[in-house]
């Protein structure tokens, strides 16, 4: 597979540079530390980040009413600990910084050694570790993954509106646990990713889906042949209606995820298959977001993450309009 | 390759219904005619529209500040005239309707053909055809193939501002015919499209692109082993640098256009390699934006629209905010 790059070692940097130079009238960059933030302003710096190839996350929603800063790795791979330290001093105002976490065992590492780097300078920080992938691992123990996958977009959305509206550090980290337990996702994958100069992360034969997949080539649960955007509606919606419980009446953000090289007018067909798929259970539907807004860099596939509303705030929260590229 | 839809008979309408339903509050939907408008508001109607596939053209689009409505054909074919007449109904105030279409001959004669019907029925109705598209067909001619490509978006921002000040039918047409030889496009594939239960339109080795490729699968103008990303881009810049004659001082805008399947990255990384090429030339890049805005279904590859500024109120054309889903 082709890839439009110049060396594996630039690209991170090229790739911050031009989107830094596309918003500057937003954004501003460390390019040492590949880190994309906004001028300190008042409220808690909210940080995210994590390994690149899942664009626009999370650089793209950097900006008011979302993030304060993105902190990028290499591909795949979690920055270190060091460029989080320099987000957190470039942003910190003194009201606190959270940092929201895609719950994988390498980035949880670097940003908990952050932190602690940070609360010995002074700084109050908190990490909000988001872990709303609900594929089973049901080759050994049938465990849950729990990885963090694209509902990392709806938690920076939903405190980035909290934090405008003038929440503290302890409230934000108080609204994140309460929303967690209602965040879930699953994805499908058409096609493995693939990144330069390396294989691919597993084989697909030429008509099969696996559902289950992780955002850095995670394998699946199950491998079965591929019929029709129906068929994929229907696994990810009733897998996640079974864990939600679905009530007629109850109300529910989607959103609908192209993973990298899914073309929009397949992601709005899903979208349409799921919408219908709500309406037989009676559910409302509260907020839909269609879009490739975490993807695993050029994996063909989608995912469905679905949000429980548990108060109309929330709604109000992602639905509020904010200042970024990418939202 | 697989394909998330369910039917290519129900694809079109499903992703219009789930991409209504999304943004509910901002636009409407004529299901059968396959339409996406706003409620009549004051000024010109602008309409566009062509083959689906090239999402989010032009649904995205639709909103205060760009375009009134939408008409989506079947993939890669022109909606029918009665469907773009119906588009006009829908939405002429008595202002009149400018259609913008993209230079196919399938396109302008379905277009035309509208134009005619509701000029007949005493709709006040122009046509603006962009063909910004400067590949060569080399093989017989060595002519200009003039073919209306990602460049017709930037045409949609810049009629949409100046109809939202208030210029009239005659005005913006004028506004259009004065743009249009500064809107210069070229693309090139990493792969072809492939549509659903369709061969591929053309094949590539492996390492191979093909320069100057169209968005229904036009085959282009030169096949070469793919090196990097400053490879395409100074491929494409250097044909647009020559067509344009840039000078020193020089101001443009520069649309960078993924067209389908590519990552975000890759788009960076590309857009930073014509931003250092700029630099080097000494022009001044006024405006820029990079993402997928006119897409081939699912090609990899990439292209590179250049317009020339010749007068400030074009940029502030392109930088106006705007009330639509996908600028």
């Amino acid at each position: 597979m082709k890839h439009i790059i110049n060396h594996k070692q630039t690209a991170i940097e090229s790739m911050l540079l031009a989107f830094q130079y596309e918003h500057q009238s937003r954004v501003n960059i460390d390019t040492k530390h590949h880190i994309i933030y906004t001028p300190k302003t008042k409220g808690v710096s909210l940080i995210s980040g994590g390994g690149s190839g899942h664009e626009p996350a999370h650089f793209g929603y950097v900006g008011s009413g979302m993030l304060t800063a993105s902190v990028s790795g290499e591909l795949f791979t979690p920055p270190f600990p060091e460029a989080i330290m320099r987000a957190i001093t470039l942003t910190d105002n003194g009201d606190g910084v959270c940092l929201i976490v895609k719950n994988f065992a390498s980035d949880v590492e670097v940003f908990a050694e952050a932190k602690r780097q940070a609360q010995a300078k002074g700084h109050q920080v908190e990490m909000v570790i988001v872990s709303d992938d609900v594929s089973i691992d049901n080759k050994t123990t049938y465990s849950k993954r729990k990885r963090g996958v694209a509902g990392t977009v709806l938690m920076h959305k939903i405190l980035g509106y909290f934090n405008q509206q003038g929440q503290s550090l302890q409230a934000l980290t108080a609204i994140a646990k309460d929303v967690s337990p209602h965040l879930l996702t699953l994805g499908v994958a058409l096609s493995s990713a693939e990144l330069p100069h390396t294989a691919p992360f597993f084989q697909l034969d030429k008509d099969e889906v696996y559902f289950g997949v992780g955002i850095h080539g995670e394998k699946g649960y199950r491998k079965e042949p591929f019929q029709s955007s129906e068929q994929l509606a229907i696994e990810l919606y009733n897998k996640l209606k079974h864990l939600h419980q679905f009530k007629q009446g109850d109300h529910y953000a989607f959103l609908i995820n192209g993973l990298g090289a899914t073309p929009l007018l397949e992601q709005y067909v899903f979208a349409n298959d799921v919408r219908r798929l709500a309406a037989l259970d009676k559910i409302s539907i509260d907020f839909l977001k269609t879009g490739t807004q975490l993807s695993s860099y050029n994996m063909q596939g989608i995912s469905l993450t679905c949000l429980k509303i548990t108060d109309p705030s929330i709604t109000a929260a992602l639905q509020a309009p904010v200042d970024v590229s990418h939202w």
